[in-house]
């Protein structure tokens, strides 16, 4: 679509996830997060909301056997530790091995070398789709050699616009052969030959801790019932329509908290048709 | 009660559960929870809305000379790991020794082999009571051999109607003189000889998380005030009739969370005399 | 100002702290938070609210690194554990070092020798700022042989009033360099040579899980930006009077803890000037 916004495409866009959503609605598939303790309560509760069914499982001695149950995973490196980072890369060998989509959010990649070092040793197993902010997708190419200008992050607020990243996402999404969303105002969904830019959202959800990590966690559950670029183009429509939505209902973070965990479970067909906006 | 809705019958338990209720907020019992990530914030604030000093204490180190302080242990299994369970069944046994009651909730038994172990293990210690969904209680029995029909989850979410579980928590809990609580549409509690059901609550209550988590915990904090099979009804009715009320203020999961808990801090004598519902 | 409530100096003071708030905004520090599991996501929608950069970062391996990029550390030790204590060290040793701010909250203080020690190994690295309920302030001083009565805390709650432990705040922050601050219906701030007592609040604060952390962590974020003292009594009336106002939207503690956050956000300094109450 790069950057013409044909009506006609962006309808098609819409109805086809609308479609998507439909199908996560019905088979409610079953999602293991390997998630921080920041976003546990939040990520469960947004899973549910958006009609899923979240598992948070992390012990090495069920993982094997828990990851056949499972329809996708997906591991957000928030909270690391040692012990953490281990669960973490049983899990994603087994999901590859099973031939199961996985999702991976580098929460803070660039900010530590423990970090950086965690992903890198994580993406040998291939994740489906890599879910960032622009600086952390950034890293993520620096660490890989891609991109000479490393991005050094905050903590875990984006320094670097979405649209800054798309080139390098592209370039990320190609090496890897997956696909990578990375997420500002602007979110480019790329799986290295298609790009897209999704343009729903409100400010207010840089004010409300780990809706990125929902995002990843809701664009898992995608994976479960449809390819990992649509599925994180569902994912990145449903969040950002809902926060959109959440805009008009609330003015402030602790009530648009609450009204995008409601939008997440009332967003129909007819508001992704009505508000998809690309950019 | 079994069957008859004989109305002096449900009076006489509402008033019987109102003056748990007022006891339990007179005496603010300490509560100890060994619980899940996913749900500590909202097992804490269902606690203290209800009128219950929550603590959250895990630590080796610590479990000895806490057990002492307190009025009641919860023990959720939740998101496991092996550092973790070592912890439960410290304090378990501590309890059990003390005389103290104790709660178990075994979410996901059955998922996993590691998840059944872990249950069989703290059952020698003896719980008081335990809650689960149908499917976990399903699974403990099968794992006790009480029944040949093995039920196994689909991550923590029920696939068994709770009346189907009601004569396999019966069994279960005469073979571990404790008290059994099976959650779903319809409450079972049954120590063995008394089975009785509740039908109160919302369809909301399972699109948030970690609601039958926080029954655990209020369930050990009616343990500190009567005995098990009495605070599981009061437990079970408190949880039903303050979700049924939520359901009546929020049409969707966010806000329904919220009015949740203000419903656990609101709900009177009265309420449960107007509300509660046998089936 | 020990008592009288002179309206000059009251004004002075809130006008300081406004400028302080408008500082902090402006800023946006980034502060990293040892916490425990139970209070990560309202102090992270808290500071964020505040208009602060909230981290949560503990794994030894990265401590080192990350201290570097931090405005101040936040230490809270409500969900203890052995590994954890080893960060928390680590990160207060760094910070110490560094020059940069820290604060502690010793939640549960009194409560298990376990925690006693573990504060007592923490403030070996001298925390810029200790901030508890009165009985962990009474029993951070008991264990310091600063005063006789020991305070045996009932969990994380407090038994003692914080206008109880005003004096023994008082010889605390003297004995240790620091500013103290023991919180209950009245917050006593103290370096030893000015104490201030702030009024502002809601008895609803008590019955949301995690607020006094949320303190805490405000506390550390002002710090970034002003000296401890100052950062004390800034943090301790933007939450006081967002709790106020959030008690006047709200009645129940779901609802309230809602409100609370859009106040953290919402609260200017007109709304500081017209409110601020001292004790």
């Amino acid at each position: 679509m790069s950057g013409s916004d044909n009506e006609a495409e962006r309808a098609a866009l819409a109805r086809q996830i609308g479609e998507d959503l439909a199908k996560l609605r019905d088979t409610r598939p079953l999602v293991q997060n390997i998630t921080n303790f920041v976003s546990m309560d939040i990520v469960a509760n947004a899973l549910l909301a958006a009609g899923v069914s979240p598992a948070m499982v992390h012990a090495a001695e069920e993982l094997d056997e828990f990851g056949r149950l499972i329809g996708a995973l997906v591991v957000n490196i928030g909270t690391l530790s040692s012990g953490w980072v281990d669960s973490m890369e049983i899990a994603a060998r087994g999901a590859r091995e099973r031939g199961k989509p996985w999702v991976l959010d580098p929460v803070g990649a660039g900010a530590t070398t423990f970090r950086t070092q965690t992903v890198l040793r994580l993406l040998e197993h291939r994740p489906s789709v890599i879910r960032g902010n622009a600086s952390e997708i950034l890293a993520v190419a620096a660490a890989l050699g891609l991109e000479a200008a490393a991005a050094r992050g905050k903590g875990v607020d984006s320094g670097n616009s979405a649209d800054e990243a798309a080139g390098v996402a592209a370039e990320l999404a190609r090496r890897l052969d997956c696909t990578t969303v990375a997420t500002g105002e602007i979110d480019v969904v790329t799986d290295g030959r298609r790009t897209l830019r999704f343009a729903n959202g409100s400010s207010l959800m840089t004010l409300v801790t780990a809706l990125g990590c929902s995002l990843s966690a809701i664009t898992g559950a995608f994976c479960a019932v449809t390819d990992p670029f649509a599925a994180a183009c569902a994912a990145v429509s449903l969040v950002g329509i809902a926060g959109e939505m959440a805009g008009e209902d609330a003015a402030l973070p602790g009530l648009f908290r609450v009204a995008f965990i409601d939008r997440l479970a009332s967003v129909g067909e007819a508001d992704i048709l009505d508000r998809l906006a690309l950019a």
